[in-house]
């Protein structure tokens, strides 16, 4: 029994080993999770509140239309109910993307070494990635993207401000002129999964065209990783086009209703935003006082530099060993950094000390 | 902004109306859900209590392995965890099935009128879907479908047992002696949504063959719906197939937490099952009682005969305007029939007062 020609030809890769595979190879009873930007503080005790009361009801399909929320969202967008598409966390709405402008064979541009499900879909659908490297300083490379887009003229380019795995923030001005630079037949994915962690003023000023997907998640800031949601801002036409090829009742039902209740909690919100800023903050000095240096972060997460990509690889493991997981960025120049996630002041103690100790460890490696 | 040619082809249709958008658009604050085959019954009190104590961990992704669930899965269904994929319900399975075996201009075939969604699929990846009508009797026509599978040498066959929206169950012996007698080169995609309500020993034993994909689903008698997850039981190597596209992130977490639960919750199934024959039972008399008949139904739902497709849209559009939520095939010929999900005895008794006023006031349509 022979698969599609496009799927025998794909690789049998896994791009993530989740956490629960680690401890059941390594014999791990718990690990501290700090390698999935995962928010460390949870889920608002309002959407806690308002899933548990609807528990009961879990037999019941949720609304494919996710109707409620799409207003509620539309509320705070300030565009109508027909501008969002709500999908069940954004590797879902990156691969509608992918499906719907990526014909087999046509291109697709993003950095090399951003999130990779990007590249992912694109190897999936079938389509044809081209990347350019990260600059020295650790941030996507508007100026040699726009020119391989102008080169290569693909059907979509992703970009994901605040970045993933940089944490490197681009001001919204520079992102609308990126984007006004991309050729007319290129639809920009701006993947804003860590749009939360940063003032809203400093993020592209809101646009609804049919060359602008952006997808925003309630994984990261929101808390609700685990309930897969999140959402594309973009035309009518884009949305309608997406209708026909998703997942109709893709969407858990008490996800709705936990987003729904995690929107209407602000103060939560803030609260998680403020913690991640002072993890970031004691990441930073922790990195200072043992003497190497971090990206500037707007994300949930920071890289931390180890100096080689070999060593931040035996960082890694040696973590994981101490049983703190991180994870690292896989391509050059970001391959000498270990990433990892805020957590909370127990969670922040228990990498500052793995860390130290997997520093001395590492240092007297061969 | 051009989508795929795919894609673009595609009409814009949306398969199915949720009740939130008939109540929306109606004005109806409650609606008597029997129109989806949920379980009236509800989810487990296991789950719902295992679900509740997790809520507050679902900012963690849920396992990507949904390893735990595979192992009691394949504790049930005596095979290996390498056997069982996890996806985010049938309608995700489904797709992943089609996707790697349907190339596009690819064929597939099924009943025409069966459960839709594998049609959907199948425009959507850009296949070729032929079609046999049902038997005058309400089956599937599986001599007929055999035959067309010999002619057109699909990719994939689609076979739902029981089977939606007839409900009518076709012996586990004629299913293999069916299967043996497809070619070689076509894959039997079997739907067993609806096997919890039917003695295993009916059921077409456990075969695991790269002709063959079975799919299973916690939406039913499981009565997890709304937490969207089912799996598959096939090869490892179909597996691995679908381990090159799916959403490696796309099941909920507490989905997870739920299933496990539900799994091991025997006399919550046993009663689940109990009232769905009792609802069945009821339902078959009501019709008697209406001098109409029903579709012997071997799942969680019954077809009741309204004698012509017309007057079955009027009685639809009648049990809705008195709050009452079913849904009615739209392929002769069970376009005549009304299907109708079993329902608590509240329900039931809803359904009954609201069809015969309906059929009162249908009869007398002109």
């Amino acid at each position: 029994m022979r698969a599609t020609r496009l799927v025998e030809a794909l690789p049998a890769n896994t791009p993530f080993i989740g956490p629960e595979r680690l401890m059941r190879e390594n014999g791990h009873t718990e690990l501290v999770r700090l390698g999935a930007n995962e928010s460390a503080f949870g889920p608002s005790p309002k959407a806690v509140e308002a899933m548990s009361a609807e528990l009961e009801r879990l037999s019941w399909y949720g609304d494919p239309d996710s109707f409620a929320l799409r207003e509620a969202l539309a509320a705070k967008h300030r565009c109508s109910v027909e501008q969002i598409l709500v999908g069940s966390g954004i590797d879902d709405l990156m691969g509608l993307t992918v499906r719907a402008f990526v014909d087999i064979g046509g291109g697709a541009v993003a950095a090399r070494g951003t999130y990779p499900t990007f590249a992912y879909h694109v190897a999936g659908y079938g389509g044809r990635l081209e990347t350019v490297p990260y600059t020295n300083e650790g941030e996507q490379d508007l100026e040699a993207l726009a020119a391989l887009a102008r080169r290569v003229r693909p059907s979509v380019l992703y970009l994901a401000n605040p970045d993933n795995p940089s944490g490197v923030l681009v001001e919204g001005e520079r992102i609308a002129r990126f984007y006004e630079s991309l050729p007319d037949e290129t639809l920009l994915l701006l993947d804003e999964a860590y749009a939360d962690f940063v003032a809203e003023s400093r993020l592209m000023e809101p646009r609804f065209e049919d060359r602008l997907v952006r997808v925003r998640t309630f994984s990261k800031a929101y808390g609700l990783a685990g309930a897969r949601i999140g959402y594309a801002l973009t035309t009518p036409r884009n949305a309608e086009r997406f209708e026909r090829i998703r997942l109709q009742y893709g969407v858990n039902r008490n996800a709705q209703i936990g987003a729904l209740a995690a929107l209407q909690d602000d103060a939560h919100l803030r609260w998680v935003v403020a913690e991640t800023a002072a993890a970031l903050g004691e990441y930073e000095t922790l990195a200072r006082d043992l003497g190497t240096t971090t990206i500037p972060s707007y994300a949930n997460f920071i890289c931390i530099d180890m100096g080689e990509a070999d060593r931040a690889t035996a960082i890694v493991r040696a973590l994981l060993r101490r049983g703190v997981w991180v994870r690292k960025p896989g391509a050059p120049p970001l391959d000498r950094y270990i990433r990892v996630s805020a957590g909370t002041p127990p969670m922040r103690a228990a990498f500052a000390n793995a860390l130290r100790a997997a520093l001395v460890e590492c240092v007297a490696l061969p």
